[in-house]
C-alpha cells in the first residue's frame, strides 16, 4: 500500500504529471515547531534544475499545508495534510512512450500489476514522488531534534569512485557528453539515538530502515555498519569491542555493528550505506519492445539526472528520519 | 512487533532457553495441502548439530501444530498455531554470561529495552528464534508451489571466497581450530513469481523482501539483482532489454533489475544476495565489559556454529517464501 | 490512528476551520469507472444548507481529485488523492467558544489529549471531516457496485417516534423553536454481499462495521440484526431457520441475524441500526465551565443541524460501503 | 484476521475440538508482575461446568505460560506465548452435525468463506475461542491496575428483566426445562481512565471498544453512555454539564456520553452496555437443513450454556482491558 510507518506514518498519492503530488503525515507528536529552515534546504537539495548534475525540470516544490499546523507553525498533534502542485508538466515530451516499454523502468511491471498505466514520466514510479517523502522526513527530522536526534547522508561513491567534487563534476560530464548516467552510493548517518529503539524479531530497527532506503527509487543496495564486508571477517576481526566512557555511557571502540545490534539501537550512531543504480531513463539509444512485443528502440527525451544518487542523499535521509520517528514513538509508549 | 507480513502473516514467540518456541500462520488460504516432505527438509538444514559446521546442540526442531490443519493435512483457512519445545537447554553454560555484555550479541540493546534479559543463549535474540521462521516459510512454499513459484537460497561465498565444498570445508576448519568464526553470503532466486506482484510506493517488493532478509539474525546486507555493483555501471550497461521469447511472454536479456522493477515483479527470477556476518559469540577470547562497565574478558562456552550463513541459507529461503506470499494474496485480491 | 481500513483504506485529514479537508484512498482496485452521479448524490445528502433541516452553512463541497482516476474517470490502483476547500469559514463565530469547553462537545478531550486544540468549529473533530468519508464511500460503492453490492441508509426514528416526513417536519420545528436538537435512529441494508465475507475472529464483518459506524461523529449506539432485541428472546425465538430457495441457494425465513453469522456474511441483506444522539451544540443556554473551571454559561452560535442523523444517514452509508469493500477483497485475495 | 490491537496485540488460534487454543500476546511492557489471582478468578468466571447456568463441560482452562514471562512471574517485554489444551473433547457429541447447518451458528458461513469446516462444536466460531481472550484481558488487566485503571462488567439483564440472583434462577430454570435458551445484556465500567485516551477519527475510543465487544460471540448490540437512549433525548436534556471538583479536577454532572467525547476519553468512568442473543445451539428441536438442501430438523445434544451473557461479563471485560491498553500505550508514546 501507500503507506510507511506504524506510529509515525506517511501515505502519499500522485502520478508524476497528475494534478499534484502529496501526502498525509499522521502519528506526529502535538507542539512540535517545524524547522521551516530545514523543510527548505533538504526541499532544495531534491529539487530538480538547480545545476547540470540535476534534471532541469523546474519545481518549485513548495507544499501547501492544508491541516495539522498552527498559523505559527507548530503541530497540532492532527494528521497533517499538504499538496505540491505539477506545474511544469510537459507531458508531450513522453507522447513517444505510449507504446514502448522503457528498459529497467516501470512501464511493464505497471501494466501487468494495473492493466493500465499513465506512460507521462512514470507515472506513480517518478522519482517526483519522493518531495513528498521529503515533506514528511523533515518534519520528523523536526521532531527528532527535540530528542538531540540527527540523520545526515552524503554521497560517498559515484561511477565507482570516491566522490570528490572533482570526480562527481568528471563522472557528470562524461555522462552528459555520452547520453549515458552513472550510479552511486550513499552514506547515511544518524546521531544521538539512544539505545534501546528497535523491536528484536520482525520489527528490527535495522530491518526497518532497510526497508525504507530499498524503498527509494533506484536503490538495488543497502547495508548496514559493516555490511558486506563482514562476509570476509572474522569473529574477532568483527567484534564491536565495549568500553565505558569518561562520562559512564557504554560504546564500542570499533562500529562495525553501525550503531544496531539484534535489532535494537546501542547508542553509536546508525551507519548504512545505500547503492544507487544509474538513471534507467538516458538520451542514448537503447533497444526495447513496443508493447505489442515488436522490437524497437529508444533515445529517451525528457528531462532526467544523470546520476540519481546526487538527489538520492536527502531522500535517504528523510526515509531514515520517519523510521526512527517510527520506532521511537513506540519506545516512548512501552517506558513506565 | 514480532508480526511479519500483513496478508499472509508470521507472529512469533520464544525464548531459547524458555519452555518452548512457537508461532502463529494467519491468512494462509485454505484447502493447501502442507508439504511435509518440504517441510522436514527445511527444518533438517536448519537444525543444529547435523554436522561439524554447525553448532552441536541437539534439537529435534519437529514442530507440534495444535490448529488451522485438519488431520489429512490440509489447511482449513483458520490460524494454524504451533510449537517447538526446547528440550535440550543447558543454561549452565551461560552462567558466566549473567553479569557481562557480549560483544556484538544483542545482550546491552535488550538490557537497555526492557531493563531486563534473559541472559541464557540471548533469549529472544538467539538464532534458535528461526525454528519459527522456517516453519512459517515452509508453509508459504507449499502455497507458492501451487502457482509454480519456487524459492531457494545456496550459500555463495565463505570467508570472501566462493563457497565450493572444499573452501567451506577448509575455512570452517582454520576457523574452529582458531576458536572463532567467519562470514558468509548467502543467494536467494525465486523462480515463478507472475509479472505485477509488488506494491509501487511503500512496500515495494523488492523493499518487503529486503525488510524480510536484514531481520535474519546476523544479516548486514542486502542486495537486489545486481545491487552494489549497480552503483559503478552506466546506464547503458545496466540496462535489462527486454524482447519477447518465443512463447509470446516478454523477458530480458540480463537480469540487472533482479525481477523487480519500481517495485513490482517482472516475470523475471527474483535475486538477492545477504551478507552474514560471522558468529559474534566465540571461543576465542575477547576483552568486554560487565554490566557495571568494569573491563573484562569473554571465552564463550554454549554451542555455536562456526559460520552462521551455512544455516542461514533456508532461514533465507523461508522470509523470501513468506514476503512472496504475502505480496501474492494482495495481488489476488485486486485482480477483477 | 487517522485511517480506515487495511485493504481499502481511507486515510484523512483537515480541520474544519482550516485550509481543506481531504483524504486518500488506497487499495481501490484498477479499471473501476467511478460514479460520479452517486458522488454527487451522496455529497448532496451530506451538504449543508440543502434545507431547514439542517446546518445553513454553504458548501460546495465538490472535491478536487489529484492523483489516482485517469481523465476518463476510471481507477488507475493508485491511490486517489482528493481536497475538498473550506470556503465558508465564519471563524468570529466561534470567538467565544476559546475559553470555554461546550459540553458534549471535544474541546476538553482534546485539551487533555494534545494540549492544544483549534477551537474553531470543533476542529477536527467537527462533522465536516465527513465530507471525506462520504468520498471514500462513494468510490468504494461505485466498487460494490460491480459485484451486485448496494448499501442503503435511511432515517428510521426522530426523537424516538417513526420518522415520518410529518413527524421529522413536526419534531424539527420544535427543536428549532426551542434552540434544542434532537436525536434519531438510522438504519442501514446492503445487499447482494456474497455469503462467506469477513473474518471469523478478531475482524468479524459485525465487529468491522460496527467500529465505522460508532466511529461516525455522535453515535452512541449500533445493533446488528435482531440486536438489543435478542436479549429478551429465547434462542428458538431468534433462531433463523435455513431453506433453500426454488433458483437453488440457502437462505433465512428471518434474518434476526442481520446478515452475519460467525463474524462471516450469510448472504441475507446485512442490516444494522445506529442510534445517533441530538446535535451538542445548542442555542438553548447551558451552563458550563471556562478552561481555568469557572462555571459560566453557554449558548451557541454557529451553524448547526438540529438532527445529526439526518445527514448522518449518508455517512452510515458510506462507512458500511467502505467496511464492505474492505473485506471483500480481503476474501478474493483468499479464493483460488 | 486474528489479532486484535496495534500496540498491545493479542493474535490467537485453535479450534474447540482441536489440540488447543493459544495465543500470543505482543506489546506488553516489561517489568509488571502478572495479577495470577486476577486470572485465575476470570479464567474461573469463564469456565463451563461451575453451577448449572452454564455448559458442564470440563475444563481446566489453566493455560501454560511458554514465553514471555519470568520465573517471577514479571513480563519480558517480549511476546507471551501461551497454549490451553483441549483435554475434554467428547467429538462423538457433534457426529450428527456433520451434514447439517445450525440455524444461527456459523457452519453455513464457515462452509461458504472456507469451502471446509471442522463440524465438532463450532470449531473456530466455538466460544472455546474466548478462554485465550480472557488470558489477555487478565495481562491487560495486570498493567492498567498499575495505572489505577480498573474493568468490570455484570449481567445487567436476563431475558428481558433486570438481572437479580432470583431472575436469573427463575430463568435459567424455564430455559433449561424447555430445552431453550435466553439473552441477556451486560454492563461494562471502566475507571481510572485518564482524560485523553484515544484517537478522534478512526481509532476512536468507542470504535475500538465497540468492535471488541461486538466481536465476543453472540453479541448483537453495544452502546456507550446513554447508547440508544440518546435518540430520544434532546441536546439540552443529553448535555453532560461540566464542573470542577473540590480537588481541582474536571467532570460532568451526568455521563450521558459514557466516558467519551468526540473518540477520546474524559475522565469520567466508561460505560457499555453489550446485547448477547440466547445460545442458538438447543435441545428444543428447530427445522433446518442438511448441506445438500433438504429439510431436516435438529435437536442439539453437545454441552451448551443456557445463557451466553453469563460467562460472556467476563470476556467482554477482558477485550475492554485490552482495547484500552492498547489506546494507553499509544497516547503514552506521544506524550512529551
Amino acid at each position: 500500500m501507500n503507506s510507511f510507518g506504524r506510529n509515525f506514518r506517511l501515505t502519499t498519492f500522485g502520478e508524476s504529471h497528475g494534478e499534484a503530488m502529496g501526502g498525509i503525515i499522521d502519528g506526529c507528536p502535538s507542539g512540535i515547531s517545524i524547522d521551516m529552515t530545514l523543510l527548505d534546504s533538504m526541499l532544495a537539495r531534491r529539487r530538480p534544475g538547480t545545476s547540470r548534475h540535476v534534471t532541469p525540470r523546474q519545481e518549485s516544490d513548495r507544499p501547501r499545508f492544508l491541516s495539522g499546523i498552527s498559523p505559527e507553525g507548530t503541530t497540532l498533534g492532527t494528521p497533517i495534510g499538504f499538496i505540491v502542485e505539477n506545474k511544469d508538466r510537459r507531458s508531450g515530451d513522453y507522447d513517444k512512450l505510449i507504446n514502448l516499454y522503457r528498459p529497467n523502468h516501470a512501464d511493464y511491471t505497471y501494466q501487468c500489476r494495473y492493466g493500465i498505466r499513465d506512460h507521462r514520466g512514470g507515472g506513480r514510479a517518478s522519482a517526483r514522488e519522493t518531495v513528498s517523502w521529503v515533506v514528511g522526513g523533515a518534519i520528523a527530522a523536526s521532531w527528532l531534534q527535540t530528542h538531540g536526534i540527527k540523520v545526515r547522508a552524503t554521497l560517498a561513491e559515484i561511477g565507482g569512485v570516491a566522490a570528490t567534487p572533482e570526480e562527481i563534476e568528471r563522472k557528470i560530464s562524461v555522462a552528459l557528453k555520452e547520453g549515458d548516467s552513472i550510479g552511486g552510493i550513499v552514506e547515511c548517518v544518524a546521531t544521538g539515538v539512544p539505545a534501546g529503539i528497535g523491536s528484536p524479531v520482525f520489527d528490527k530497527l535495522d530491518a526497518t530502515i532497510a526497508a525504507a532506503l530499498m524503498g527509494i527509487n533506484g536503490v538495488k543496495g543497502v547495508e548496514c555498519g559493516a555490511g558486506f564486508r563482514s562476509a570476509s571477517m572474522t569473529g574477532s576481526q568483527c567484534a564491536d569491542i565495549f568500553y565505558k566512557t569518561p562520562t559512564g555511557e557504554i560504546a564500542t571502540h570499533t562500529n562495525n555493528s553501525g550503531g544496531i545490534q539484534g535489532g535494537i539501537s546501542n547508542g553509536m550512531p546508525i551507519l548504512f550505506r545505500v547503492a544507487f543504480k544509474p538513471t534507467p531513463t538516458i538520451r542514448k539509444e537503447l533497444p526495447t519492445i513496443a508493447i505489442d512485443g515488436t522490437p524497437t528502440t529508444l533515445s529517451a527525451g525528457g528531462r532526467h539526472d544523470p546520476c540519481i544518487a546526487i538527489r538520492g542523499t536527502v531522500v535517504a535521509e528523510a526515509v531514515m528520519a520517519m523510521a526512527i520517528a517510527d520506532q521511537l514513538l513506540e519506545y516512548k509508549g512501552l517506558q513506565a
